[in-house]
């Protein structure tokens, strides 16, 4: 069991070391990320050396975190602790994480369901990003937002809320985006990679994916499925499927949007995006996964027409309840 | 020449009068609709009579502004005075507007292309949305906000914005939008009426256009055909085009997004999306069309064959200078 914490200790935990490792969670996403740098930016500030560890790929629409990325590519490297950002589980850190995982110190997170694995957690299950609960820290620490701070926790806040359009949005995530609004942080050209920039990977994956689509229990259930070979076919990489996984929710009438994407052969990953009702994390947890009441996933092996029976009638339970 | 005049001098234009009739703009979209519904609701608020003059089909959209439409019908109504909002010429007045158009005594309005028609003119260039301009009219003339007039003014900031996504948005826009957040507005039912809500006849219509992409100078261009027949086959609308026709521009590459869709036998309108660079309404107005830099249009007739050549020589010509 972590220890729940509160601003002022996590303060007291991130300064008391001489160096740190930042953990990002794997198939890293704005939020993470972008805690995760400006949490690393912060610290330098404070003279304290911490080094980001993520992915080996940097998602290339997120290049603007990159900026600093090479000062944080420090080879020799043992920090004192570790601390985890925007992860909300053990079994969620990447690969490259693997020498740190059994030693968390402090976990930041505002998923909630986090299950513990850090000594400490710091959990604010009612903020809209993970950057926003280390917008609270830094202000804590003393330490002053600069233009690329900024641009860190833009990244973090825009894109967990789908730029201010899912309804984990609040008047405080309007409040902090003014407040970084402020600072030179370019948002038109922020705005356009996040939200609009497509790949033609991405324009085929949606156009066979649209193909494909079923709709259920009177069109309130839209599901989709992505194949490796659609995949392939495709040439599409992560940030295309992610594109594509709102899509199914979007349809007029639809309650649950269920996307199912081919892992290995026999293993697949389903992602589920409501209107926060039914609770799609509900959904998930009963076929193992969890996440958000609006956007929550799992993963199971088995057959394509097994899965499909399976997460079909889990969601035709909730929404029938 | 209109008289240019500031909030105080609107407020004694807006109270002086015993009714008022409320002019929008044709084709009314969430800005103009949510400015004169918040405008008549404060007006009543005062004691003042006031009606909202509009084309007589209320989009579905907009059904949240249209909660009160019922009492809006005053049908035997002789106003003392005209204000229009959100309206940047006397040529864009709606057809119901015919019996004030020429005694208009105040225009409200954010466009920096307006062209006078009334006798005085409130215009504030730098605002996002003509909600955001009547935020300021609404707190000098000292009424205070209730959850239908945050939910009128949350439409037109929200939908001129695209959900806080163009360049428009400012700090100013987010501190309006997080102060609205603080009304019961249902943020989330109106964000996905506005940003995400699409028609299967929409994916349909996606799905047969992204399959007919073409892309030319070296991925520069991408053009879009939408024929008579997959209209129809897709029962689509003009809602529906008109979420097509960002598609092309967003394109990883892509500097102009065309989109040529078919009218009549031998009739064809283009779309053109840009980023500001080259000007989508140089290029259209060599084509007898014109519109704003980032979006412009033209209408013609010929073979789709020798139109594309037409339209893709003159782009081709822009991108190359």
């Amino acid at each position: 069991m972590s220890q729940k914490t509160d601003i002022a200790k996590t303060c007291e935990l991130l300064t008391k070391s001489g160096s740190l490792a930042i953990l990002t969670h794997k198939n890293p996403d704005g939020d993470t990320l972008g805690t995760a740098y400006a949490l690393w930016h912060t610290l330098g500030r404070l003279g304290i050396r911490s080094k980001v560890i993520s992915a080996r790929e940097f998602p290339k629409r997120y290049s603007v975190i990159k900026e600093y990325y090479d000062l944080n590519a420090d080879e020799d490297f043992t920090p004192d602790a570790v601390v985890s950002v925007d992860c909300a589980g053990i079994s969620l850190l990447p690969q490259e994480a693997e020498p740190y995982r059994d030693n968390v110190l402090l976990a930041i997170d505002h998923h909630g369901t986090h299950k513990d694995f850090a000594e400490y957690l710091l959990l604010d299950a009612g903020r809209e990003s993970c950057a926003g609960v280390l917008s609270g820290i830094i202000d804590e620490l003393g330490v002053e937002w600069d233009d690329y701070t900024a641009k860190c926790l833009y990244t973090g806040l825009s894109t967990d809320t789908g730029c201010f359009r899912y309804t984990n949005t609040t008047a405080e995530s309007l409040e902090l985006a003014a407040r970084l609004y402020r600072y030179n942080i370019d948002a038109a050209r922020l705005n356009y990679l996040y939200f609009e920039e497509k790949s033609l990977s991405h324009l085929e994956l949606e156009r066979e994916a649209l193909s494909e689509m079923e709709l259920y229990l009177g069109g309130t259930i839209a599901l989709m499925v992505l194949t490796k070979d659609m995949l392939a076919r495709a040439g599409a990489k992560l940030n295309d499927i992610e594109g594509i996984t709102p899509i199914p929710r979007q349809i007029e009438g639809v309650k649950v949007g269920i996307t199912l994407r081919e892992l290995d052969s026999g293993n697949w990953k389903g992602s589920l995006r409501t209107m926060g009702e039914p609770d799609a994390a509900e959904i998930c947890r009963k076929l193992g996964g969890g996440g958000h009441p609006g956007a929550a996933g799992f993963e199971c092996s088995g057959t394509l027409s097994d899965i499909k029976k399976l997460i079909l009638a889990e969601t035709a339970a909730a929404i029938n309840s």
